[in-house]
């Protein structure tokens, strides 16, 4: 071996170890010669240490280590000391180690960008050079999260009596929902398997087979159209229970949340969570997923613009539609620029306009002024609780539009008016609930389950299967933080005649359903006990642990939105002897 | 909620608790109706409570008691009371719950075989109702293992400053060595991801980037013909360590191995292991994963037959052959029969024939004997140390070939003679060090790594890279228990100059190199730190603790050895639309 071990790591010395020796290995920061003195920074995982040669002392060392370039690894020995001048933001910055010797490991070639924490770099280069970018403390971190946010759910579910048990990532194709990835088998000529969306119907079989708490982490696989937020490969936290309903999975998993909170945060997540049906959720905030972190409510004044000679208004009603408004404080001051670009926005979301009132210095400014009476302005001001200075964004529209549009618009003007950064440290955790079990598919012409065509009606509501599904509610809970949802799971369906229905009302013909699914309806006719679960996004729960938007920031190796693995060149072509042994050809032309 | 929540498990209940009332949840395994008392076993995944119902006391229960069936889900509460009549082999056995009352949850149909410990049933059918196999404790015990494997790993590793990364699933395809799993891209068209074989390379990076202990629990695939002890997916832990010698691994290694022994099996594993030379191996016992729970060892012999007169031996000499024997002790009562049998278990391995010499009841038996001078058969029987009973088997062949033909001989003979049914509780932990950097490959005319190319050779070798690279050893080592290899690994290469030599050894051309692994040489080339890791075979490790030989006991839903998962029917058909999408389309005839 050519170079000595270490004994001691970069980031872990400090005052106490004064005046003992040490070999460390690390990468070379920096180099920086001050003519008396040569400081070097040695990076490793655990922090950097300041290297010192003093030429004085060791002219042939310091002559030798002019060698010495950034990135290049190498061992040192020598004897820590104190800084005269400490650095106290660093945790190492009051010591530095004098060194006697060193030697290079390994060079290195002039990185592409500079390894430092904030760098401001095209995320192409940096994913291309992935392994540099990772070297980055301010990265680093993330993945140190992210291993805690791992360790901490071992040990929680495993005290719980829980049991890690791997699924199969090659599965049956059953296409409900996303797209799946398809791997041609070569054994079985002209058959596919599938990687998973999700272990859904595994746990369920699982919980037949009387395992009856199970946790996996899951990879996951969805052939989508990647957003800035996803990837095509993602991972969750898979947990299903048996002789449970709702609100055990709810504890466990606030425990399991608040759990997590104290350890990587140390922070006191407040218990229990609060509970909110889906359509409060969508009436208050219009999103199944709202930031309970500050009001800006959706006000409903439908019922007070009934008798509106305004034609917007009393099309809308005609059609049933809603007439709703959040008013953002103190934003009267925004200019009709500002406001167009709020519209602009809302168009986003399938607004055909937007209607405002400024309240702006005891006057009231506003387009709509004119066709409103001063019965309808005063009854929006005191609806509103309109005051000196705000302003009333108004949307009208269908009635489910109209409040997504408002709930958008919310998001948007509490980022603008600088309310989400008052609020960035805070967590307002919360379960929403009631979700409708389906939804209409104008497109298919069909009922399409809301989750998943597993979940449970609630009993109660049972007497509808037969007449009016669509007011079946579902036994579903997403869990929901800051506006994110973290997860999501149900109580399942475990009697076979229930789901058959179900997927009956979905369109599934029988032999549909027997080829898709006969296995999951065979197995509950063998005593399928009741059972609930829930998965939960690791990947949105670490970047939220770790106070980041961007997705590629806690995954080692991640995708581009196509899809791309730019440091490797994933996906890539093929030989077609590889192909052939597995039966297929390239479809060379669109069809 | 139609049923009440348990209170607590049927396995956990004993004499202590008597006198307290429960409720249970579980599965039905058994009615008896003993004409005054009914008696019903029920299971869940803790155990078996005895349930009795008292028609004199509760009429109405034991009538209504006549609709249970085996595997009707129930809840039930009543009393605990001790047995009259103890089943002291149950740990429930003392006590019994008296019921009160009773509730079906779900119903089953008459299972097609009993849910009972040991079963006769084909396996085609228990993997078709794997939910129903999964039900017996005997097979839950295997998870419940590995469960336990699981969360020793976790903690152990956690404690030593490892972090869990996770690497992708979806990667770019390098056949070397087996063959990918394929994944068509939809978005990037004619381009394919391939499933991994190991995270290795991704592992290196991770060492490039500064993760210096990295671990996972990593799914790897490979689609070869299975054998029956190969699944096309199966799981390794994976682990990587920067700034290390092979002997770190091993350190570490042993303590896992030593942790994880004792906390499934409470069995003290004699550390450290004991280390032997793969040539050593290969000449002692004819293999490269001995079983050292027994000697029987293979005797070189070629040096005594040098001047035979014995046509298949002075030939076999010629040539640089091998004369090789082991001694099965107290088998000269073997039959023409039963050694004609060996001779074809030797064909298998290659072997033209088996020569043998019985040492019976003070004669010498041998259909060779009358080709050896008096010498050469004293020197046999010295080396062989052979005594009265004694039964020789001697193989004469190409050097490798003989040796494995007398190790697969001397596994054979420990099994017939009851040897290894002596030493079932034992385990020989060893590592196998020093392989050859490359075999050379016959058919494709070229040296193929005998690891893989990223391994090291040993530096006191490297003056033969360019001269000699077929006498190079590997830094590679196996962790080999009781004749199976329960996971391998290496110190790697870290320079970018030796890395592209041992490409160009093993035939890729420069380009070829950079097509394939031009990212690895490309981080190479920016401070790579030594580094060294290796990869355990869980699903042969959990094999090991619950001693059993099939693989399918220790996954949860299995594949045959044609890739197919019978319960679900995994591969399948999917949609002509399905391929379209992805570009691709299926030969239909063989071309």
């Amino acid at each position: 071996m050519n170079w000595k071990k270490r004994t001691a790591k970069c980031g872990e010395l400090n005052k106490e170890q004064v005046g003992k020796s040490y070999v460390l290995n690390g990468w070379i920061s920096s180099v920086r010669n001050m003519g008396g003195l040569i400081f070097i920074d040695l990076r490793d995982r655990y922090g950097i240490m300041q290297l010192v040669i003093e030429p004085e002392n060791n002219a042939e060392l310091a002559e030798k280590a002019k060698e010495l370039k950034s990135e290049y690894v190498i061992w040192c020995e020598g004897k820590l000391r104190l800084r005269t001048s400490p650095n106290p933001k660093l945790p190492t910055g009051y010591v530095e180690l004098l060194l006697d010797n060193y030697g290079v490991i390994n060079k290195s070639e002039l990185p592409p960008f500079e390894i430092a924490d904030d760098i401001e770099t095209n995320e192409e280069i940096k994913l291309r050079y992935r392994y540099l970018d990772l070297r980055r403390h301010s990265l680093q971190k993330n993945f140190i999260i992210r291993n805690r946010v791992y360790q901490t759910m071992h040990t929680f579910f495993d005290e719980k009596g829980f049991l890690e048990i791997e699924t199969p990532i090659l599965m049956k194709s059953t296409p409900e929902g996303a797209r799946d990835f398809l791997v041609p088998s070569r054994i079985n000529k002209g058959k596919f398997y599938a990687l998973p969306q999700s272990p859904q119907i595994f746990k369920q079989i699982l919980m037949v087979s009387g395992f009856d708490k199970y946790i996996q982490i899951a990879k996951c696989f969805r052939d989508e159209d990647l957003r800035s937020d996803r990837q095509p490969e993602f991972t969750q936290i898979d947990i299903e229970m048996s002789f449970v309903e709702k609100e055990d999975i709810f504890e466990l998993i606030e425990e399991f949340i608040a759990k997590l909170w104290k350890n990587v945060l140390n922070i006191d997540v407040k218990r229990p969570f609060k509970k909110m049906k889906y359509q409060e959720a969508m009436e208050r905030f219009g999103s199944d997923k709202p930031d309970l972190r500050f009001g800006m409510e959706i006000v409903d004044i439908t019922e007070d613009m009934k008798n509106c000679e305004f034609k917007v208004f009393s099309e809308v009603i005609a059609n049933n539609g809603r007439i709703a408004l959040i008013n953002a404080k103190n934003a009267a001051h925004y200019s009709r620029k500002q406001i167009d670009m709020l519209t602009e926005f809302a168009k986003k979301y399938g607004a055909k306009g937007l209607a405002y009132i400024k309240y702006d210095k005891g006057e009231i400014n506003s387009p709509i002024a004119k066709f409103l009476t001063k019965e309808e302005l005063d009854s929006i001001t005191e609806k509103a609780n309109a005051q000196d200075g705000d302003l009333i964004l108004i949307s009208s529209d269908e009635k489910e539009r109209a409040l997504i549009i408002l709930g958008a618009l919310r998001l948007e003007m509490a980022k603008q008016l600088g309310i989400i950064e008052k609020v960035k440290d805070d967590f307002s955790f919360h379960w929403v609930v009631d979700f409708p079990l389906f939804e209409y598919d104008e497109e298919e012409k069909r009922y399409v389950a809301m989750h998943h065509p597993f979940t449970a009606p609630k009993s109660e509501d049972m007497e509808f299967i037969d007449t009016n599904p669509e007011k079946l509610s579902a036994q579903a809970y997403d869990l929901v933080v800051n506006g994110a949802e973290l997860g999501g799971g149900s109580v399942r369906i475990h009697e076979n005649d229930i789901q058959q229905k179900i997927f009956k009302l979905i369109g599934l013909k029988e032999e549909e359903a027997e080829e898709k699914f006969g296995y999951l309806l065979k197995a509950l006719k063998f005593g399928a006990p009741p059972h609930a679960g829930i998965a939960l996004g690791l990947d949105r729960i670490v970047m939220m642990l770790a106070k980041t938007e961007n997705i590629r920031d806690v995954i080692a190796f991640p995708k581009t939105t196509s899809g791309i693995s730019i440091m490797d060149g994933a996906p890539s072509e093929v030989d077609e002897k590889q192909l052939k042994e597995l039966h297929i050809c390239l479809i060379k032309k669109e069809v």
